[in-house]
């Protein structure tokens, strides 16, 4: 049987020099792979009591859409600025260069509903860390989150602490 | 039991003045909407025979990914420029104030493959057209497609006249 890895494309130098980009699209291109991708998150999480997926526009509504028909939950898109057609709420965050903005609706969530935050990459950590901050703003809690892909070198687990973490793949590299 | 529309929002001269805008979030923000949208738009194909869904970012891979999923194939991603990591080609299209483009992996799919086209909205079709577009240059036919809302006031079903088009609700305006 082949392993989640097995599907991954390793793309050296995208998008810069030095870079080991790890590719998505080609394990989903794959009904062995996609189905694997759903399954394997699904089980890391299977003891986590949770309400409502939340992910982030536009690979974490790949992976938690999915997820969310499955276990018959509902699901909250945090999307970029000026897409979410109600009231927000939103959270910057800093990148390598600049900062970017990410929005949740008002409504999304209940005081106290636990959330289970799912996408396709933990790297530095740093967009999760905006979600966090959106879902314990609209007083929610975080109950844990998964993601397909962790890229350890990046130490995204640092800054969240708190939370539990899963990943189906690790490596070892940035 | 509560109708898929019950779950649409609807708000009234969104984005502009004269556009009833029909808000899908609060669709999935329901487990009981998600699982309905889900369920109605792979019970409207469940006769087509198809070998992959092909989804646009970001709102078909919402709806395309739990169906793929369902159904035991792979989904692949049609993405705005500049975001698929591997050799694409593209599709530009015109929208009411300028014009668009889209790209799929050039390897995505194969000659003769059978495609089903996922969406969230057929509103003029431009978008639906593009796809179409992108998925024969590559050589793959369109099997059929389904979206989860129609808006029929603007037509989209004269320019997609040659394919199987499903909508779960549709909407007399625009």
């Amino acid at each position: 049987m082949k392993d989640l890895k097995d599907f991954v494309v390793t793309i050296p130098n995208y998008p810069k020099e030095g870079i080991m980009f790890r590719d998505i699209t080609s394990v989903i291109q794959s009904a062995e792979g996609l189905q694997l991708a759903i399954d394997s998150m699904q089980n890391l999480v299977k003891d986590i009591d949770y309400d409502v997926i939340v992910g982030p526009e536009s690979r974490g509504f790949v992976f938690g859409m999915p997820m969310a028909y499955n276990d018959h939950k509902p699901f909250v898109m945090v999307r970029k600025p000026g897409k979410l057609p109600r009231e927000t709420i939103s959270q910057s965050y800093d990148l390598e260069y600049g900062s970017a903005t990410l929005e949740i609706h008002k409504d999304a969530l209940y005081p106290g509903e636990k959330v289970l935050i799912v996408d396709d990459l933990i790297a530095t950590g740093g967009t999760t860390e905006a979600i966090v901050k959106l879902v314990e703003r609209l007083d929610a809690k975080v109950a844990g989150m998964v993601f397909l892909m962790e890229l350890k070198g990046l130490h995204g687990r640092d800054r969240l602490k708190d939370y539990r973490i899963e990943a189906a793949i690790s490596y070892d590299g940035k």
